[in-house]
């Protein structure tokens, strides 16, 4: 168990980050190119396959253990009403999540992937951050430090979900901090807020910046506007690459927090695609600013690490393909 | 064994064809809004799997034994050097597929599907259409029955794939005489034809659109330009209608076969969604014309079923989460 107690000791492991495995980066390069299709033919497919191998540090890899986490925290800001749930939601839907009736529940179960569930002192919310910092500096680092720990070092692939009433309002403010732009350009429906209740949602995302705009770094940013579950989703995403396992962000609220890492070290998220572009309308300009390519981009906007479950799927296929086909050599097809 | 021995055969079934059931349809949308998410989160998730519920029959359906087809014939045209792999690549591919070695093969196995291969008269390819029609009404009836015959009718989910050197060449016809436009809005570059080797290409299409672009209805052009594993996929899908039984339809040449029907019976496609937006430039026009919106938009251009097996893997996503998901009711989540 690793127990982080100042944001400094994060930056410290942030900074010693491995890279990819340049060996078996170049040996799926190779046998990209033998495989029994036209070039290039598998589109983004070869693509997913390559990194996937590069950071799994084999040239043929399998992934047959996908870990999937979600992270639950309260919202001091929900109380101001910035959400069409109620608070309590974030409870009820943890105990549909370990009932097996939530969407993510059948996602993970249809492309068999272990889902684990941490519910984050729920009855602790953060603080209200139009009045002060969401949280202090250890109880950033407590929440980074319980999605450090989440992650299961024999995982092949990790991704990050989240439950919490507020939430976006929490992302849009980060996002606001972190890329400069108006308050409005960040803020967006979440569950469905829309007229005067999301011009007060701005509105408060706006006031939240106007404090603590200014902070510093990603992770003083993270502590002053997130939450426990996007730190928790910052620490498990760093874990993934401190144990060299590649990593499918979901969507605007994961990649809010992933963009916390990467504005604090700017490689931070190599080892991590982006799995899909939200209906959350201020995701697109947040893959940019991380500089990261969707691979689905289906209109959802449900969170629970849902889009990133479904994009299991795709990179199932992927490296089923390059690890499993034969070369033009052993089928005796001819080379073009 | 149905065996059509002419084009106004298959013209009467296809006037004859089931449509979606109503009551599936209806019951699907109820549960849908429902389940413990924000409304429209799961967003086209959501619309994938009431499509499926109402042709499958069921408001709240399983998908358990997805058919992939391929189907591979050779072209006459081929002779001409349209492509940048010699025609006995063909059947060299057919053993591969048989071998358990293409792309195909593994993103069934991904995906729990089964695959059967047929080869159709692989020893006699289709005549030159620069020369004359590629196949005989009889040919193409036989071929059409083949596709038709293939059509497992306890599957719930039908693929049509093919493999047939030249094969590009014959869709990119089929499209100019369909649709309209310049032989080169439609001639691309297949397996990874490109400048001299393109134009000439083009210049076979316009060649076989102007002896043949005013053939008639949609089964005359297919007969006319296309190919016998083009004709075998326009059955199947017309046999999957027939069985009620959804359809995803894979890229550029797939789908060109599917027009076929659209232009000889305007609802012929109703059961059937396009399963992605291939890289072979003039698919996203096609896709347009026939009124289909791609799941996945990944680069694929490779043919053999590839995209459209990727696809089932979202479709089963959707369902799962339609199927398996707890309402608001039973979960005890406060709705909104």
């Amino acid at each position: 168990m690793t127990a982080f107690s100042s944001l400094d000791q994060i930056r410290d492991v942030l900074s010693k980050a491995p890279t990819a495995n340049d060996a078996a980066h170049i040996g799926a390069q190779e046998r990209n190119g033998q495989l029994t299709k036209p070039p290039g033919a598998l589109g983004r497919l070869e693509d997913l396959a390559i990194w996937y191998a590069s950071w799994h540090g084999n040239p043929r890899p399998k992934l047959v253990a996908p870990q999937v986490l979600i992270f639950a925290g309260n919202h001091g800001v929900a109380a101001q009403g910035v959400s069409a749930f109620p608070p309590e939601v974030t409870e009820q839907m943890v105990f549909n999540f370990q009932a097996g009736g939530a969407a993510i529940n059948q996602l993970c179960k249809a492309f068999d992937a272990k889902l684990d569930v941490f519910a984050l002192d729920l009855d602790q919310p953060t603080h209200d951050f139009t009045t002060g910092p969401a949280m202090d500096e250890a109880a950033c680092a407590t929440a980074f430090s319980a999605g450090w720990n989440a992650v299961d070092p024999t995982s092949d692939l990790i991704v990050t979900g989240e439950m919490g009433i507020g939430n976006t309002t929490s992302a849009a403010a980060i996002c606001t901090a972190l890329f400069g732009g108006a308050a409005s350009d960040w803020t967006g429906a979440g569950t469905g807020v829309t007229g005067e209740a999301l011009d007060a949602k701005t509105a408060i995302v706006a006031a939240g910046v106007a404090q603590h705009g200014g902070a510093g770094d990603g992770l003083d940013i993270l502590a002053a506007l997130g939450g426990r579950e996007l730190a928790a989703m910052a620490g498990a995403i760093a874990s993934a690459r401190a144990h060299s396992i590649p990593v499918l962000l979901d969507g605007f609220i994961c990649s809010a927090a992933a963009a916390c890492l990467a504005k604090t070290q700017a490689s931070a998220l190599d080892h991590a695609v982006a799995a899909h572009l939200s209906a959350e309308g201020a995701h697109a300009n947040l893959l940019k600013k991380i500089d990261k390519k969707p691979i689905l981009s289906l209109g959802l906007r449900l969170g629970e690490g849902s889009g990133a479950a479904l994009a299991i799927g795709i990179l199932k296929g992927a490296i089923a393909c390059h690890s499993g086909m034969a070369t033009f050599a052993e089928a005796g097809v001819a080379d073009g």
